[in-house]
């Protein structure tokens, strides 16, 4: 019993979740999956709640560090990661964090607290980030200087969540919209206007 | 047994859904809003997955009706009234019946084409009646004619969904979303510049 075992019991929440989906994922199944018992899980998480308040911020430190951590040598290239990274659809990705954490809201959060605040946590982070690349690309002029970044940020971090949520609702690529966000960017934010427009 | 009857149990579902949450909600709850019996509602609809699919399609006559009749003297107000008839809060709102469909999409879709059909419907429609909408203010010179329609729609639906996702997971405000999207229209779409840029 040590913190080795409770991590690995979200990291297999993690997996058991996006192998079946919310809805239908059990306390049986994370177990299974992480080779453990249903009362080693008990005996870490007093019930479903807890457990999945912990595996929200469990996502959180991965998505923050991934997210945290685009490069890009000019602010324009930055933004440019960190749309690729959080839009990403690949296991393991910040796009997969942010989609997992938001399904799960989807069947949680109207009724419950602690969750909701974990996942504006989610939401603040990616805004914040966003607004502190696009506010160095005004500062160094490689943005219009009338763009506002704190404008600019909620705009563009609507847009991905929405990229999201049509992903799964309405079978459109993230390809195609990581391709729209990028398009956006290079059209309205940068200084001297569009240099390439994929369209 | 008429028509009316099966219309009455899909707009008690719409009332149940509203009430109870996607997840919570039972036959026996529509049953009790639409005041009629369980054994009734499966003399129209052979079991849930049935009436959830008539329950999608008379959601989207709803939504079609009332984001194809947004007024505006332009094509620059009808944007505008678009995106508040679209993003609005408010119970019978076109915003309500999108969000509706969308929470529901959340529980079903990913392994249900029937429903996955369906909801793409949503997302096409709005995509178009967009598109035609910033190609009208291309044609008139109310919109820049480096615009292109296309994109700009695809951009502008994303953020609408986007929107509404994050009022679900983030407490984001509606409105707060609805002004940054006229604000976006106002800055990006319009041929002369900003003419009003709240901020």
């Amino acid at each position: 019993m040590d913190d080795d075992a409770a991590t690995e019991i979200l990291a297999a929440t993690y997996r058991a979740l996006c192998d079946r989906g919310y809805a239908d994922v059990t306390l049986g199944d994370i177990a299974a999956e992480a080779e453990t018992s249903k009362g080693l899980i008990h005996y870490y998480y007093d019930d479903k709640e807890t457990l999945f308040a912990a595996f929200l911020d469990f996502l959180y430190d991965r998505y923050t560090e991934q997210v945290g951590s685009v490069a890009g040598e000019t602010p324009r290239g930055r933004l440019v990661a960190l749309f690729e990274t959080v839009l990403a659809d690949g296991e393991g990705t910040a796009g997969e964090q942010l989609r997992t954490a938001m399904l799960a809201a989807n069947a949680q959060a109207p009724c419950d607290d602690a969750i909701r605040t974990r996942l504006a946590r989610f939401d603040e982070y990616l805004l914040d980030r966003v607004e502190s690349i696009v506010a160095d690309g005004v500062e160094v002029g490689e943005f219009d200087d009338e763009v506002d970044p704190a404008v600019a940020a909620e705009f563009l971090v609507t847009a991905i969540y929405g990229a999201h949520t049509r992903r799964a609702t309405a079978d459109r690529s993230s390809d195609r919209l990581a391709e729209t966000m990028t398009h956006f960017a290079e059209r309205h934010l940068v200084a001297d206007g569009p240099t390439e427009v994929p369209s």
